[in-house]
């Protein structure tokens, strides 16, 4: 039954020989890829008039050179990233290119704030998604959390279903949005020229305005740059696209910046001709549309294709936590089981795992998740300027033909990126230092978890001198309850395999009962010799391990094996084993954990 | 960690020859197990009284004689109960006697009954002293439920350190009840010869009164009897006395109904004389020592111990319940681990049980479990109808000299206990109606328990004529996914085993994989044959089983024995575990519940 909910849910599995059919085109690329990038113009240029209204509505003018900052460090990292998808064709991201070039602790800083970033990027836009839901529909508001919740598990169960598919159905949604932003910024342009809209709106561009400090406008700057998360995503997704996979990534990504720079830049300029000023219950976007069109059928595109945009961003982190997932596990820094692919070839332990956080987070904030868009920006930007230098000093080891003005761009990238990580922490310290507190606990795990990897592999290796114990024979420990079929079973079963010493032990609580069961025993199986342990606290554990460290001690001076056989009834139906005591589970897992002992379990099917 | 704790919340373990510390003396017993039977004073009479008010306070002087018909009652189930007691010196109580003289069927209907009834005991008692808390102090109020949780909790741990320990802690509050309430009749008894109260405040007891009908008085009489329940826990309980067993505990009986019958009158002739109208708020006995005393320390000191004595009316569940569920435990009707004695030789899991279901009840009721009284009631009066049947056939049929007083004492009690438990369905059965549901339920339980027993039971024993197939070699396969010291340390074992055949079973998920292993193998371990089960689907399980099927087939015609050797890390913390995928743990179960063969787990203990 739960094979077919799952068939239903995820579809048939697929051979690991048709993972080609799992890979994307250009279109559906770019829709799954950029969601979150391009999502980010529905609020970044908000986040820099939030800055700006502090001193005064006539300071908006600061928008269009602070938007063009934004461009400049769109270009810059567009151009860098560009040179990373050829530089490591298979992906991997700021991760692999900085443990590649900088070495494993910035590669670690790197990969763990990408890894907490993806999960924040869930929470984060799902979250806005359903504010902006639940602000068009407020009886729905007191079920917040319960949608963002609702809308993380479909999202998820999307993503179990392969990447085509979620692209197939992303695709859509993503390019309305486009769309609707792309009409939104041609009617508010041809209004613009046609002078519809009254110049005395906003204050012209250079107004001298007191009070605007340096500190104020790169506050601004960088809540601005929180526009420009997502853009490192599809160097970590090339093996998703089909071949040849870094050209067309490369592509995908010029047409990303593309798209971000018209929509971002006309968003921009839009908010500052129509001298919107930012407001708590309607977003900016929203205020320009509703100039532009007044509350008619395009006023509610524009919204519901943004809300939907919005909880679509948080496909960008399923497209990238999983692959990313699976570099950090092949180094041996996160558990293993994040390298196995599941029914549909994707790698279902990163997906569940990355839903299953989110939703902590959405339930953990209540679903208010908008004071950790600083601290996600920020761990954007660390992994930003460590890749980017990384591939600095690539370009100066390898010198490849050509490589001065790659150097020169990637040290742009470099330094901007480095420049708006900074910024986050002078101007927003409050918002982001708790990067300071789990970075390090994170980086601390990494490195627990892959020391304990290298400690099995060096145990395991046979290289290791260690020499071989021989097993010079044979004494199998049966613990018996009773006499009664699976016992004599077992017996046979000991006998053939030629054991050396078969010992049969029966812990019995009551003096009296120790002497009937031997006095019946001997009778029964006067061959296979039995040893009582009386059990005066009525436990059978105790003795049980007492008596066999006995064995052991001896059995090892003569290179004997100890194994210990445990019949164990396997009843027909489930609820029967609640009236069995579970002991032979139990004495099975005590044995093997603590004891050095072999453990054999015989079945005894019950037939009713 | 978790044994320190336990040592400190239930004691050191003791010996089962320690069983003779663990008897009870009469005040002990006293004690414990007449609380439920005592504190029903506390809300007997004013039952009678809520159902004579409906016609009016007039109406009050009915319930001298009803008071009346329930000592009659009270007589005649104590005496009945001692002659149970003689005769039954093991204890079991209306199960046992009802499964002896009447069969199977009435015997699990007495059994179920009582089992669900001492659930509902330790429910409405901790609720209501709960509540006489909350009432004193009404901020507690939104705490209800918690705190008589707590209360299930200290009671249930008091009750595992033993029945001796548990006594001695409950005595006190019991007996201090008992003056209690024997000083407010005393006080009150003197006011009214001295002439202190008025006499005009009752109606003389004979005057006519409009609309009283014998069914309103019937049902008057039912409630009344409420006060009865607990009467029959001292004859479940006899294997908890000091020896002389039997004639303790019939002592015991005797002093309980004498304390029960003079508090019991003592209440209602004041409550008559004094005019007392049942209200909603303040319980009849606190108006009684109210009126009495006036709210100084005497009435706090009433209030005060009514409220302790309706919590530990609790512990006659705790005493009853365990010892009731060994009786059905050793006949089959429940699982066998009621029967097991816990470290301080109570048994820990029928008072566990208890706990938990009592709690279940007190949660989902909101601690508002005052209608599940008459519910409650009915389950007593049914057992001790059935009981009291059961002895007059024993009477009957064994004729033992002087039978004919006995017959006629059990005869009366049968027949007034079926005159109440109808009266209930009668006059109150919107209340006890789910009796009607859950019986059946219940003991259609038991029934396929039972069966369950009984079909194991045959099937193990040796006496049936399956012949015992004979082992004629082993076939030995083994699942590996490397070369390491544990596959080395595995095929040893196998070798040593003698084994007429080993298969090492190797799982690739990629055609190049499984070439690059098979040659590695066949450098390393060239006389171990090699199998390589290609998964195209990435499952280990799927094809492992489909392979050991063949295996299984062939094996079987041959009389050989297949036996699955599992490999298993054991690493040295906790965590670890979710760093190893847990293959060895799958198999191991899927092998056991689907497949006749046997599985042996080689662990190797990781040292760091």
């Amino acid at each position: 039954m739960f094979m077919n909910l799952k068939r239903v849910l995820i579809g048939r599995p697929l051979k690991s020989t048709e993972s080609g059919e799992q890979k994307l085109n250009k279109i559906k690329a770019l829709a799954i890829l950029s969601s979150d990038a391009l999502s980010s113009v529905a609020y970044g240029p908000e986040q820099i008039l939030l800055v700006l209204v502090t001193i005064s509505a006539a300071a908006f003018w600061y928008s269009v050179p602070i938007g063009i900052g934004v461009l400049v460090l769109l270009a810059a990292l567009v151009l860098s990233y560009r040179q990373i998808i050829f530089a490591y064709p298979h992906g991997g991201g700021a991760y692999v290119v900085s443990k590649e070039n900088l070495g494993k602790y910035p590669g670690l800083v790197a990969g763990g704030s990408l890894l907490v970033d993806y999960i924040l990027t869930v929470a984060v836009s799902v979250s806005a998604g359903t504010d902006a839901i639940t602000s068009a529909f407020p009886s729905l508001h007191a079920h917040t959390v319960g949608i963002a919740v609702v809308f993380v598990c479909l999202i998820t169960l999307l993503n179990l279903r392969g990447v085509t598919e979620s692209a197939s159905v992303l695709a859509y949604p993503v390019y309305l949005f486009v769309l609707a932003l792309f009409i939104l910024i041609g009617a508010g342009l041809y209004r613009i020229a046609i002078g519809d809209v009254a110049p005395e709106l906003h204050t012209p561009v250079g107004t001298p305005i007191a009070g605007v400090s340096l500190f104020l406008l790169l506050r601004a700057f960088a809540s601005g740059s929180s526009a420009l998360t997502g853009v490192e995503a599809i160097s970590n997704a090339i093996p998703n696209f089909k071949a040849p996979a870094p050209h067309n990534a490369a592509k995908t990504l010029a047409a990303m910046g593309l798209l971000l720079a018209l929509l971002f830049s006309g968003i921009v300029f839009l908010a500052y001709y129509y001298g919107i000023s930012p407001r708590a219950e309607v977003t900016v976007v929203s205020q320009i549309a509703e100039q532009t069109f007044g509350r008619g059928f395009l006023y509610f595109f524009i919204q519901g294709t943004t809300a939907l945009i919005l909880i679509l961003a948080a496909n960008t982190g399923y497209s990238a936590f999983p692959l990313l997932a699976v570099n950090l596990a092949k180094d041996k820094f996160i558990p293993r089981m994040f390298t196995l692919r599941g029914d549909r070839l994707g790698y279902s332990n990163g997906i569940l795992m990355l839903g299953l956080l989110s939703i902590v987070l959405i339930v953990a904030f209540h679903g208010q998740t908008e004071h950790l868009i600083p601290l996600y920006a920020v761990g954007v930007f660390i992994p930003f300027t460590l890749s980017q230098t990384g591939m600095i000093l690539k370009w100066i080891r390898q010198k490849p033909p050509g490589w001065m003005p790659k150097l020169l761009i990637n040290a742009a990238g470099a330094l901007i990126s480095l420049t708006v990580s900074m910024m986050f922490f002078l101007t927003k310290f409050e918002q982001v230092w708790p990067v300071l507190i789990f970075l390090p606990l994170i980086i601390y795990a990494f490195l627990r978890i892959n020391k304990h990897y290298l400690d099995v592999g060096e145990q395991l290796r046979l290289s290791t001198c260690e020499p071989v114990m021989p097993i010079e024979g044979n004494v199998v420990i049966l613990p018996v309850s009773g006499i009664t079929h699976v016992v004599e079973h077992s017996i046979l079963y000991a006998q053939s395999l030629a054991a050396d010493q078969i010992i049969a032990v029966h812990i019995p609580f009551e003096r009296e009962e120790e002497a009937i069961f031997e006095e019946k025993w001997s009778k029964w199986m006067p061959d296979i010799r039995l040893v009582s342990l009386h059990s005066p606290y009525r436990s059978i554990l105790h003795p049980l391990m007492k008596f066999i460290d006995t064995i052991e001690r001896k059995a090892r001076e003569n290179h004997y094996q100890v194994t210990v056989i445990i019949p164990q009834f396997i009843p027909k139906k489930g609820w029967h084993n609640i009236l069995h005591n579970q002991t032979s589970f139990t004495i099975r897992t005590a044995l093997l954990y603590r004891k050095d002992v072999i453990v054999t379990t015989v079945p005894y099917h019950l037939k009713k």
